[in-house]
């Protein structure tokens, strides 16, 4: 059963297991610092279906087919699906998943979906509410662009500290514990934060500040320090949002030196690949997370991990109307037997 | 703790309860059949915002206000909050409720949306994973017509199987069991159907499935029949979605009778008010629910009732890429000590 440890912290007593990830990302992607442990790279980014979004919610469907073979648990054993994208309705989830036929749960958290979905997924394997659960999330660059800015042929401009959607996704298949797999001990909610950022353009300033929060009610609640994690891996803040958490945490006091890395700045070398300030998108955390991160975990070489995932809340109305934009960010924290 | 019965429905031990709950509409669902037991009806649905969306917003923080103060809890004892809505980005929900400065999770079930988010928050309840919980939802005609379907200013004609978006949020604080108060004691999350609607006018064809299904397996989980609920209360099919889930359950050898009812119906008088199938929208079913249905449970004159929430899970890109309408329905059991 959980049980909440401090005012935001929710502990999991059972340490429920990831007992599969799947990985799957487009050509850019797979040509990355990290593209050999994707489980699939895609040469064509339309999978041969007749739209992006089509192509996208096929890419989850196949993410969540890597994850369960893995865990040698056939998709009837599944009680529950979480998932969520970044396109209007999420409907890559819904019309991607609707060929499993499993109990689904749509959630929206834009780039911190699947912190969000790792986190449900895992409470209710925990609470007993699921034997096993699978949390799967998405994007795609050719989708989200013409949703969220411009349509590709008109061939805008992209500011430097502008981010890559990028085109994957990433799936888990949760449940009991078992020894030797990575597993899941704890979680933290966030709230959403408003600092005043409006530029579209700066996705990373507008989320930092939320990270820098739940990082810190989580550290308060645990009593825990950085020095008690291997790394803590946000996504996707890119280059410009990381160094701005950096700077936030380190007005708290907190210095995280090399622990910090960031989904959108491992997913591609900004040196070899035109990407500006790294990687975002509900798929790229994914991605990073269920294949570096959780591979790492699996062989050992990373025993306990904080993995935060962020996201900015916006839509194109809401900025179009001048609003700011909000960021939250849900942590999930990784351990190993 | 959660415990699983049968293959899909969640049996809550605790039997959190529902300490309080608001409900805020514009004045057409005031003028409406259960207008007076909304705790606001808005003369002016712009709510002195500067756009539909951010009045959406603003009913939802009402609505949670009025939830809050009805429970006697203040805004630091709760949490987390469980908020959704139709709009791209779910924007009503994390505009509406940043003020409350509270962990926050965005669901996407469109008009299943309060079913989902009542069922997570008894869920984190009765898990111990929170102390306090909410659940909230919205809908606003203004902002969900020229999202979904066209600007207000083009006058454009409505089809008699279309449904008209409610303008309400609701919302609803959920804790420990309390004597007196109505409680969640199952819930069952159900799995996408599509069985090929493609008329974005004839939303309650496509969810009518998706309710059967749901209704049909939390009935054999359960071992339990119609004549155990004193209601069991669709949101939203409209009145064509009814007659088709009437149907089904018929063919399923299940006789609902007089037993079944629908937020989209109970809300609107369609004799006297224009609204062709009946309301629809997040907001609707959150509306009927946290006001007539909830009212009745808490004075008694309704002890067992089924809410199943409805959703239509495209978008009007997917719409017009030509895919089918696909539908999901959540389940919550309520119960009164």
């Amino acid at each position: 059963m959980g049980n909440r440890t401090g005012r935001y912290t929710i502990q999991l007593e059972n340490k429920p297991s990831i007992l599969g990830c799947g990985s799957v990302a487009g050509e850019k992607e797979g040509q990355g610092p990290i593209g050999e442990r994707f489980d699939r790279v895609y040469k064509d980014d339309t999978l041969g279906q007749k739209s992006w979004e089509k192509a996208e919610g096929k890419m989850q469907a196949e993410a969540l087919g890597y994850a369960l073979s893995k865990s040698g648990k056939a998709k009837e054993d599944i009680d529950v699906v979480f998932a969520g994208d970044l396109l209007n309705q999420c409907v890559s989830s819904s019309y991607g998943l609707m060929e499993y036929n499993l109990p689904f749960l749509g959630l929206y958290g834009a780039c911190s979906t699947m912190a969000q979905a790792l986190a449900l997924a895992a409470i209710f394997v925990d609470a007993g509410c699921a034997g096993l659960a699978a949390a799967s999330t998405s994007s795609h660059f050719c989708a989200a662009e013409r949703q969220y800015r411009f349509p590709l042929e008109y061939g805008a401009q992209r500011t430097p500290s502008s981010q890559w959607t990028v085109t994957g996704a990433g799936a888990a298949v949760i449940g009991g514990n078992q020894p030797g797999r990575p597993y899941v001990s704890r979680v933290c909610f966030g709230k959403i934060t408003d600092l005043g950022v409006t530029d579209i353009n700066n996705m990373g300033a507008a989320m930092a500040p939320a990270a820098a929060e739940t990082i810190m009610a989580f550290l308060k609640d645990t009593n825990t320090s950085v020095s008690d994690y291997d790394l803590i891996t946000t996504g996707d803040l890119g280059s410009v949002g990381s160094s701005l958490l950096r700077t936030l945490l380190e007005q708290e006091g907190v210095n995280v030196g090399t622990k910090l890395a960031d989904c959108g700045e491992l997913i591609f070398s900004r040196e070899l690949q035109q990407v500006h300030a790294g990687g975002s998108g509900a798929g790229c955390s994914a991605v990073v997370i269920c294949s570096y991160i959780l591979d790492k975990l699996t062989d050992g070489s990373l025993q306990k991990v904080l993995f935060v995932g962020t996201g900015a809340l916006m839509s194109p109305t809401s900025v179009q109307q001048g609003e700011n934009i909000p960021g939250i960010a849900h942590l999930v924290e990784f351990g190993r037997c």
